[in-house]
């Protein structure tokens, strides 16, 4: 049974995912770094609730705390459905819903589809449904720790490229909250900090839900990093002025080809990398990879609500009839990314047999 | 005398500088468009205090403003100064720290120095002091009202770049507030929305202070244009899907070669414009040209506070212990900028040459 101390980030005792008493919690990112308040997911609207409206996020952290979701579910099913059909029948529609709840981020359909799959080699036997899904709980927790032990594999691989002394920037939030731990780019900076490497750190704020300047920030200095904080324009006048050393950010799909959609604003900031020869890293399970897709152009980009960017703490920050243009994600071509960081080594180009090799070593159960 | 009616902007009856019974007011710039309130600059301190917190802020309106109080502060001058000499040593200490309130654009320099010099003609001569401070309170206004027509001298000029249909893409605001009237870059949309053209504009909210999704919308909408608002960081993303036709923005000081300081966020847009091949037009006044200065190097960078990056309205929105840079202003290297819009005509390149030909025609007196 995953004990919450697993999930620790670096030296915070804050945990972004928990079961406890038999109940998932999530702590609420939208509160932080303001308050530390967990949301009780055990219900599958809370689930779906605390995805659409990004109590959790990050590609990971929504991969796992649906796959626990559905596994909760299942447990509910037991006592309500009709009958092994209905089950399965209520289960799937579940796992539609939960799918449904934010479209860009692969990691939401592949972890709950392993949980459904889990199951579903049980749909014409006679395991009793119980047990069964006590096994969906432990198969689930299983991908929550894994994308743990994941992310400090990639920081190990990541430290390797950073070295002894670096200045890094990084957008969003690709930290332990995103990732179930130990973070994907936030896990290259957290193990190469742990290595004693001297870091500068410059944090995107990432408007317009300010995961760098609430998030990043606040997971940095618990880990006894200062990070500089910048606003997002300003990454050309920091590589201009020959103060980034590299870009490291993380993904919500990775398509076949190295195409890799991330945070809105990835991309400009890939451009920019790219005209100053700053090299540019992305930092991804295997799990983010979609086999599904050949290239970037096929993966969905959710458009978000006009409030998320007119109004901040509260307040509108704009005059009433403005129009408002939120997609959440950018897709970065592969030819701006420099390599990939993952559980099984560093990817470079040409990034289409690199990825091909590595998903076929990916390892989907315990 | 210039009448306040002459800085209204576009439909809005708002006037950002007026001169009303003897008196020096500036519109709040940092309250819009929560409340359209006037702040009494007439004294030195006040018109100081003004220029520094962006009370009145973009390059030819910070110029326009300093030039009145220079001249209000002359008046004053007149009656507390023991004599002629005295008069003009404390009115040069005036000029000079009108002229430290902010680095970086040029107008704010170049204007007060005018009137410095205007009145420093009379310096031997046996003209009255106060028929003198009069004349330069004249002159000053002149300025003012020399802006609003200088920017409808560019409008007409980038009216015909624009043709009859584009999306465009602006970022912080050079309206009517920050150019004292029609605006420079946003002069041209709104010369171009007067001739009937079919507009779509993008509005980048320029964090930190949000210029964008404050005030070029409160401006855009005042006219009759629906704008759509964006983050900073969506400029590639926009671009890559290609609903972006052409860039304008303004500057706050141009070099003899053509590398432009303008708001920070600009330089990252031009490399990302330069990406796409978007065109990349800069519209100013020949007065934000520096004849002193050879190249975009030269241009020293304001750093402000870190509170503007952290602080949303009166809200920390980072943890404690964060540390900021907060550059101001960037630099765009000529090569990226496809044309200046002035009033003298649309510059192309090679820039040299032609803003040498444009500087030695620009008119500095009525």
């Amino acid at each position: 049974m995953a004990t919450s101390t697993s999930f620790q980030a670096g030296t915070s005792s804050v945990v972004p995912i928990r079961v406890q008493d038999g109940r998932l919690e999530l702590l609420d990112q939208r509160r932080i770094p303001d308050a530390i308040e967990y949301f009780d997911a055990t219900e599958l609207d809370e689930i779906c609730f605390a995805i659409k409206s990004m109590i959790v996020r990050g590609a990971p952290a929504i991969g796992a705390a649906a796959a626990l979701g559905l596994a909760f579910e299942a447990k509910r099913l037991v006592l309500s459905a009709a009958g092994r059909v209905d089950f399965f029948e209520k289960l799937e529609r579940a796992r539609d819903r939960l799918q449904a709840t934010r479209p860009t981020a692969v990691n939401l359909s592949w972890d709950t589809d392993l949980v459904f799959r889990f199951a579903e080699k049980e749909r014409n036997s006679q395991a009793p449904l119980d047990v069964l899904t006590g096994k969906m709980v432990e198969y689930a927790q299983w991908i929550l720790v894994r994308y743990g032990e994941t992310c400090k594999q990639i920081g190990e691989y990541g430290a390797d490229l950073v070295g002894q002394s670096a200045s890094i920037l990084t957008h969003c939030n690709a930290g332990a909250l995103a990732a179930c731990g130990w973070g994907t780019a936030l896990g290259v900076i957290r193990s190469a900090h742990r290595r004693g490497a001297q870091l500068t750190v410059f944090v995107d704020e990432t408007r317009p839900r300010q995961q760098g300047s609430r998030l990043t920030t606040w997971e940095l200095l618990a880990d006894g990093i200062t990070p500089t904080l910048v606003t997002d324009s300003m990454a050309g006048h920091l590589m201009a002025n020959r103060k980034v050393d590299l870009v490291i950010v993380g993904a919500d799909r990775i398509a076949r080809n190295g195409d890799a959609a991330n945070k809105i604003g990835t991309y400009t900031l890939a451009v920019v990398a790219n005209a100053h020869k700053v090299p540019f890293y992305v930092a991804a399970p295997l799990s983010t990879i979609d086999p599904a897709i050949e290239s970037g152009s096929q993966i969905p980009i959710e458009e978000r609500e006009a409030s998320e960017v007119t109004i901040i703490n509260d307040k509108e920050i704009c005059p009433p009839g403005v129009q408002v243009y939120n997609p959440a994600f950018d897709v970065t071509p592969a030819n701006l990314i420099t390599a990939f960081i993952t559980e099984s080594g560093v990817l470079r180009p040409p990034f289409h047999s690199a990825i091909e090799k590595a998903l076929n070593a990916r390892k989907l159960t315990p």
